[in-house]
């Protein structure tokens, strides 16, 4: 390192010394995306739960299978558990049979990067409240406790040591059956002995614990942001945190922060602008094209065509936004060939391209008027 | 209702409003305790649980089998599982084998009055922490999400409105494995997690949902009484709780409680103290001597006779205690053939004794010096 | 061996050689009854199958569980099923479950031996066909393929070494469900396939493989002694199988065999003559007395006490029958405490008398006219 | 129908009806194959039965799984035995969880037609022994007991209904593990029990219930033609079965018959002559390439490309072969989408080529002696 970098570097450690961000989303909405984030473009979303168990769905979300199995009761869901399972099957009963013996991290990782992805984003917690992780707020309803007997988040150690990716992870604040969750809502979030106790708590957990670089938040719909007490925990993140200087968030901080306020927008699932944004944006594709988990029911027509992914991505990043693909592995661990097919593919085209793609800048003008799938990145 | 009869009201009503329990102990002892519990003499013990699975243990309480097989790491329980399992089966995975598809509340309380019991005592929740109830703080670890799927605390209502039987719940402070237990131990009990987020609230939502009449509290010799906030709860149970003017309650509140503090004297399990005591005392024996949980391997010679339950009942009453049988029902929900024989039987000495036994008082003299064998009541 | 020694042993070699049993009726019924059947009074009856997985029946044989679901589909075994499996749940599936883990072989013969029997009789294959030992004939439908994964019948040689228990093996000769038999009855017997390629075979295989002392046939009320090709195996049995000697048999050969033919006689269940008969005869009792398969949902007020089965039992050999006493283990190769209890108190009392028991032979006049509950032995 | 017509009509019938075809390999081999399957030139294989459940091999056929893990001992099969399952853990446990939920037969065969296929082959019976059908010979052993809960066999009627497919059935005459079969085999088959009682009629019984085109014998290898009887088999089949103007089969009929007698030849699996041969030949290929039942550790470098796929086709065409894709379902009953895109791709391609293919004859010069990859059809 010559004087000038020396001084940069004073520079900016002093840089980061002086700035403390407050508990409020202007405070919060002011700390600049780490730059590595933006230059990255292209990640991995891994939905992978309980729900990867009954692994069903007609034509939705497999990973909300709870919800419209036993919330809103949807025929094809009841049908479905009175035609294969006892009377009185509940879904904490498939827990035991989330398995993962065929689970190597390193197998998924050599996978991911041969498809171009920079960054990993896992599932710890999805709405089911199940935790991908010994977590000390979930009691035998946890990945160690029951199913694959492991730490799964764990495996961030793993990953790291053998590749260069970046490892984020996803969480949901609310939890739709959680009893606390359900009183705090019946009292109009007035309470938040759900926040306090349960879900707050976890989220720190996993950031003290795993120390991620991405956390995409989930599951904030129903209340504010001030319920979720999220910018008292996005000023602790940047300013105090194990990762305050790296870590990259979303916006789904609470329904009047998504798509305003926290890191890169996201809005709403499988967002697209259509336009440029002033902000850092992300958006994503599952494979499966009706589901984020997997569905053992799926059938070819199901799946997203490689060239629909590539294009998608190519529109995704000339206006600005990341793009992630997701993979939903099945209970035992294993992403279907399938999906690795896909991945394979979108890496060779990726391998060709990326020079053009990666740490590129959205131009000014970003498409072209006359062939309409032109994009300029 | 009279001149005197409303007389007789206003000054009960007064008294009771003119009497506040502080949360020390000096003032929770000196409530009197409601006369109907040292009327009854005796009552009925019920272990059922998670252990009721394994349902196993050579020689000791089956109902600590998750310490003994992976607290201590006992090898008769370590290669019972191994044996029997799946190299990575955990404690969790008995849960949804406890069936209890053979559970009557009503055969249950019709066994227990042939027997001349005037109360029994359920655990709600052993040190495996698992609640059989659908508790607010015990997500999916609970008797209503796996296993029975039914609130078994709830028969409370159905034995009350078939019997006259008087219901009580055992309630363990502790949980062997809770990890923000072991945190607060760690931390010397300088925090109160655990306590604040789990146990009590926990025990306020089963006085408050099912109104017990007797609260037998365990699980608590490796704290104080501070930690667990024992003379709060206390102070409000008697105050203003909904049971503050029948509800009796034990000793466990803390390990400088036992034996010193709260309502009725246990001490240790199975106690006999030999002589008179100033307070009023329990103790109880379990009609399997080795276990308060059910055993699949107990044989004859671990029963206890009928005659050996009914000699110590009498010392004990002799010696102004109450008295207990316990039994463990089946993972199904049945009370063996072995354990309803010793009880009937029980019951039909008591149907000949009871008039000198219930209700009374002891003598100053207990003992007949001369046949070591006679206790005078 | 002197002279006189040699000279019998030749005398009774000439002798078996010289008589041979031919294949019909007269031939078989002209040989002697072994003496140490009659002289042994008092045997053990073990019902042990499938049928102790379910273990259930509201009021009948609960080893008759699938035919009374599935054969006569009586409501009350079709909605246990349909309340506590999944709806396609078939009879097979409970074979699993069949886990006998706390059979020790050694622990029965002593209860056995404590209650006084000189003999035990196993089911080694009950009308449902699933074999307890590993049989040819039985291909992944037998005790070491499925359940126990053990011989259960091969632990003769266990118990014969430790205990001076005479060993007899039960054996249905019909199947309920067998595709085979069912062939052969809609031909009204007039094919034996199932007899020459099933029943008959397995026969033989348990008769020289385990050398049992008994042969207590059943299933066989449906067809003549002609289709099941009786006394054909009867004269083998006799003339040239290992046990030749020393076997002893029953009469259930065959609708016309019944209470008539064969060895001793056992007519219907539970029979009582009531007055002396010609033939040696043998009846017993169920200690549940609503099943012989154990029943999960019995009560005490199922069980016979141990004065109804002594007095049982003096009537029988006062009459000239030997009686059998039947326990139902349960599937994890348990004897109920409470069916451990009757068999010792009843071996108390045989200790007392039997002296005056075994070894007796009826006397002429049996009944004191007077005082009805008399028999003399 | 003009004359001519009416008179090649008559003609066929007399003849049909004037030959009969002698028990030895000379007279069944003068059968002219039916002409409809050298003119459908390509079908479908389908592997299906208990192995789908463990669904795991490391390099070589999964549905030898029992055999690699119990016979062979290979470690990699017992560690993952070890690994994932409880100690006594037998074959016939994996029975129940063969649960065919998503199994639906009009969707496999559009598949197939989508294809290209003109026919369908299903293993009715691997070595295994487990019947897909609820055969009369194999008791509890069958998918009617035991997982599926349905007649697979029987689906049959089910995709003729909807497709113009042709239905054939694969059966292995050998059981690796049945008992009666290891006794014939330990007797140098001079005995034949197993393929009186048990194999044989089998098959008798699958032609009659079914009535399939083509019967795919395999399993034949330890034993000669004569141990089988398979002469008298096909003499049968050839003269009087339900099926005998149509079906087809192969030449996996004893040691001594395979590659030279019966019907069309497969000789070994992934059989290619690399010439012209005289008789009518079969080969085929797994999308898998390591194996024929699904594997679910299988990745997306063990499936065959569609390119490899059709070049092969090509290839076995020229030279009068006939053309297998085999496909390994899922316990659940699912194509998994990798296998269902090679066969779309595949059919894709069929479409435009099938009119040079399908019933066609090989040229006398079938190969490019220039460039190599092209046949000549």
């Amino acid at each position: 390192m010559n004087f000038l970098g020396r001084l940069c570097f004073i520079i900016t450690v002093s840089f980061s010394i002086a700035v403390r961000y407050e508990p409020n989303w202007p405070s919060i909405d002011s700390r600049p995306l780490p730059t590595w984030f933006d230059e990255a473009k292209f990640g991995i979303y891994i939905h992978w739960g309980i729900y990867s168990v009954p692994s069903y769905s007609p034509d939705y979300a497999s990973e909300w299978f709870w919800w419209y199995w036993q919330g809103q009761k949807i025929p094809a869901y009841v049908d479905f558990m009175k035609r294969n399972y006892p009377p009185d099957f509940t879904y904490a009963d498939f827990a035991p049979l989330f398995t993962a013996e065929f689970f190597d991290p390193n197998e998924w990782a050599e996978i991911f990067q041969a498809a171009g992805a920079e960054y990993v984003i896992l599932t710890t917690k999805h709405h089911e409240g199940f935790t991908l992780w010994p977590s000390e707020y979930s009691f035998n309803w946890n990945s160690m406790a029951v199913g694959p007997k492991r730490d799964l988040v764990g495996t961030r150690w793993v990953i790291k040591s053998n590749t260069s990716l970046h490892f984020g992870l996803y969480h949901s604040l609310f939890e739709w059956f959680h009893p606390l969750y359900l009183k705090d809502k019946e009292n109009n979030f007035t309470t938040t002995a759900f926040v306090d106790t349960k879900t707050m708590p976890e989220l720190y957990e996993i950031i003290n614990t795993y120390q991620p670089e991405i956390i995409e938040s989930d599951g904030d719909w129903e209340a504010n942001s001030s319920y979720w007490k999220s910018t008292e925990f996005l000023a602790w993140l940047y300013n105090d945190s194990p990762v305050k200087d790296t870590v990259v968030t979303n916006d789904r901080w609470g329904k009047d922060a998504t798509c305003h306020h926290g890191g890169y927008l996201t809005c709403n699932d499988r967002y697209q602008p259509g336009h440029l944004l002033k902000r850092k944006w992300e958006t994503g594709l599952t494979i499966d094209r009706k589901s984020w988990g997997f569905r053992r029911n799926a059938n070819l027509s199901d799946y997203l065509t490689t060239q629909y992914l590539i294009s998608t991505f190519a529109e995704t990043v000339s206006l600005g936004g990341n793009f992630v693909i997701n993979v939903g592995p099945t209970k035992e661990g294993v992403i279907s060939p399938i999906a690795e097919e896909r991945l394979r593919e979108f890496g060779s085209w990726m391998k060709v391209n990326e020079e053009a793609i990666k740490g590129s800048k959205p131009w000014s003008t970003h498409k072209d008027a006359y062939t309409l799938d032109v994009w300029y990145v």
